[in-house]
């Protein structure tokens, strides 16, 4: 790169006259470095406490309000972080964490990531970086061969112009927006109308909360966004039958069913809706029926776990988060779809500066016209390390060991006359409470739950979250960070067992 | 991690019955040979052809159509990345890469990019890592002061609720969508109505695509989505003038002016929309204006290209894309708003599983209702790597030696007579093009351009694209690949003055 400009006359700059931020020296001993802090993180990971214990503000008080004119040295970029940062951070990957989701993660994954980083390969088109796209669709074949999904949602079936295939998304969120656009735009180009004040979408009240705001994004009014409530009697999951009877409903009123949520493993109780009934009725409605499988999808890749995908091969669309339960870093969705022709008319540009022959002889993919934005990085890469470097057997025993200690804490809840386990486990999420006692208000069992979840927390030896579902405050342990193992269940039980003898001592129970 | 299942039997998995995905010192080792791997590809990156000569379905071919059930050695991979992958790559880090906009990385961002791997800090809200939420904010401020934007636009103005602020977006068209709907729902809400088809946007026919992918995405008609033409008399900014008379005839016809996209650097020529008279337009009429200045905008942290952001104080919403032009490895878009609030309206979610009590107590920023997505990294160490390491002089001098090569190509093209400069060269990018002779049709210079085009990039040694502006095809060279120097730029000239000799020669001129 040139020289600095002669303006610049500071002469502590002189050391940097020939500014090359990319020498592949540099670049190789640095990183060399960021190596061992990043091993030395991960070896030490289970001293931190769990939950960051720092106040608002506490960073933007310490750094300086503007950026250095001049360079500063590496050491102190780690010193500060070390002093800095990781204090406010809240440790993921501790084996400690069992709060909402875990984001599970591997040193496959983190290899993938490096070089996906590394090639700052564009994909927006196939021409950009062909080995990006085509990369991206064998592993989705690959993910959804291990799904057993139908072949409708592999590109191996088809053509690919229009067919069935697979495409890393960022988020949930993403996945059920653009799915919900592609069917807004079919179904008003069906009604010959651009007004879509009629259309309705359907999910059960346990759907997460991305979906509302992904139909509101839509245009779709929010009066029209039907939120069906569940019951503890059916575990949380949507009813077939409730379901008819509300689209019935607005079908009477004139209304227009569009789309249809359910979901395979919800954030509060992994409650799974069945896809088989529940489909059925979305498609005597000609609805587009989305399953968002984000966290129970990826337990499908063992047989035991399969058939709650079972019905899968009536809806439209499935998307799963490798990034919650396959290892992977965020950020990453999967999402299949059975007809990519209809995510490509309502998402598609074509922009002469992106022009060229593979695209126009619809041979190829272009990924940009199957998500929100125009640039994308190579993704892929971080799933195919994954797969390749673990094989799917060890992936499986992942999930499975993962179970096995979620079933392990169910035990000790279930050994605590104190404790009660409030909905069935189907994965590895325990959703659990202290019990109620006779002559107890449900506010005070609530506030005793909630007291227990702040003292536990508060020690940062462990962090676990909450939910209320059916009117009941209950406490999640998702098992499921990569580095956890049993010891970790073990110890995080006693330390809920202290807890429990803390908050009924004071209280006097 | 715990052991296999006893049904799984291989006795080749024996090996691994201790599944341990993040051993740390199974990942220093592994990290280190990255590190190598990705060091000895920049170093020999100039060896490879930039533009990549694969067919399509090259890789598909040659990779098996399931996932491995069992582990495959980390070398094999590496094998096979080398074999496979590389081949099929476009070279967009490649010093000889002139085409689109390069995409700028650096040892620093990489480091960053590692880091933000490392924690894979989920930070949907302040407490789910308050360290990931306040960097961005003292990031972003720090951008903003660079860039010396009003204090309207920084977290140092104000409060963290509904003041002005930025934050990281994935890409431009997620900036432009979410300013968008935050836009429409405070038009409605002021409107009293739950329908859009009234309401129109605004650009030149040079802003890029995304935009009316955007707007349809938002549920805006279509036909209400106005592309302004522009003409070379301009150098393809849009008029205020002509602004001003098809919003009058909007309202004339009882539509509702909504929102204006205005562009500093466009990407087929980097023309300038002049920000502060297209402003006063649009608040004459009460519309969203917002920036988009994915490449052009990061010049503006030299004194000598701000005046392009003159009457930005008068705009309500900014974004710049670091990864286009600060050295930032994609995909980082960062986006200022005046009002957080109303992008808050337009995309918060409060379910009670996230819920909390500083996000309760309005003291701090909750990132997901400020994006689309609910889950996001920690992207912001990049930007804080590369912006200490180097310090703002650096940074600036990396814009100068870009603009300065981008200047002397512009000689080399002036200098010969077959060639001429069809747009005045603003930042690093120059549109050139074989001049049209005596007798010659329009077409025929065009079909020559072409020509030219694809001698050049099928010698694999430079990569260059195109576009069509005013009618004219005409070849883009754009610095700013950050491995390139002087005598890439040289090598690409003559490679490309042999070309037109060898296309002229042929055609007989």
């Amino acid at each position: 790169m040139g020289s600095l400009d002669l303006n610049f006359t500071d002469s502590s700059l002189s050391q940097t006259d020939v500014f090359k931020p990319l020498d592949p020296e540099d670049f190789r001993k640095q990183a060399h470095q960021m190596v061992d802090f990043i091993a030395d993180y991960y070896a030490k990971i289970e001293s931190y406490p769990v939950l960051t214990q720092v106040q608002p503000n506490y960073l933007r008080s310490r750094l300086p309000s503007t950026a250095p004119y001049l360079p500063e040295p590496l050491q102190t970029i780690f010193h500060d972080i070390s002093a800095h940062v990781i204090p406010g951070i809240t440790h993921w990957l501790s084996p400690n964490f069992f709060a909402f989701f875990p984001a599970t993660v591997s040193t496959a994954a983190f290899l993938g990531e490096m070089l996906c980083t590394c090639f700052n390969a564009v994909g927006f088109n196939w021409l950009a970086s062909p080995a990006a796209t085509e990369l991206e669709m064998v592993v989705m074949d690959w993910l959804a061969h291990m799904l057993k999904l139908p072949t409708s949602f592999m590109f191996s079936s088809g053509t690919a112009g229009g067919g069935g295939g697979g495409v890393i998304q960022n988020t949930t969120s993403e996945a059920i927006f653009v799915t919900l656009v592609a069917a807004r735009d079919r179904k008003l180009e069906a009604l010959g109308t651009n007004d879509v004040k009629n259309l309705v979408v359907y999910s059960s009240d346990q759907t997460h909360s991305t979906f509302t705001k992904a139909s509101r994004l839509a245009g779709i009014c929010l009066s029209n966004v039907r939120s069906i409530p569940t019951s503890r009697d059916s575990d949380f999951a949507l009813s077939p039958e409730l379901l008819r009877k509300v689209v019935e409903a607005d079908v009477e009123s004139g209304l227009v069913p569009l789309y249809l949520c359910l979901t395979v493993g919800t954030t509060s109780t992994t409650a799974v809706d069945p896809l088989e009934p529940l489909a059925d009725v979305a498609n005597d409605y000609n609805m587009w029926v989305h399953v968002d499988a984000a966290y129970g999808g990826s337990a499908c890749i063992c047989p035991e776990f399969r058939h709650y995908l079972n019905g899968v091969e009536r809806v439209e669309s499935l998307s799963l988060s490798p990034h919650k339960w396959l290892l992977s870093y965020l950020d990453c969705c999967c999402l299949w779809v059975k007809r990519s022709d209809l995510l490509v008319n309502a998402l598609s540009t074509n922009p002469e500066y992106l022009r060229n022959q593979p695209s126009e002889s619809d041979s190829v993919v272009d990924y940009k016209d199957w998500q929100l934005g125009t640039g994308r990085r190579f993704k892929s890469l971080r799933l195919w390390l994954v797969l390749r470097s673990y094989g799917v057997a060890n992936i499986q025993s992942h999930i499975r060991s993962d179970v096995r200690m979620a079933r392990m804490f169910e035990g000790f809840v279930n050994s605590d006359l104190r404790f009660e386990v409030v909905v069935p486990r189907k994965f590895a999420l325990v959703c659990f409470r202290l019990k109620s006692f006779s002559r107890a208000e449900p506010s005070y069992v609530d506030s005793l739950n909630r007291k227990l979840l702040e003292w536990v927390n508060s020690t940062g030896h462990a962090y676990l979250s909450h939910t209320v579902v059916g009117g009941v405050y209950m406490l999640r342990f998702a098992v499921g960070a990569t580095l956890t193992e049993e010891r970790h269940v073990v110890a995080a039980w006693q330390l809920i067992k202290d807890g429990a003898d803390a908050v009924l001592k004071v209280k006097g129970v």
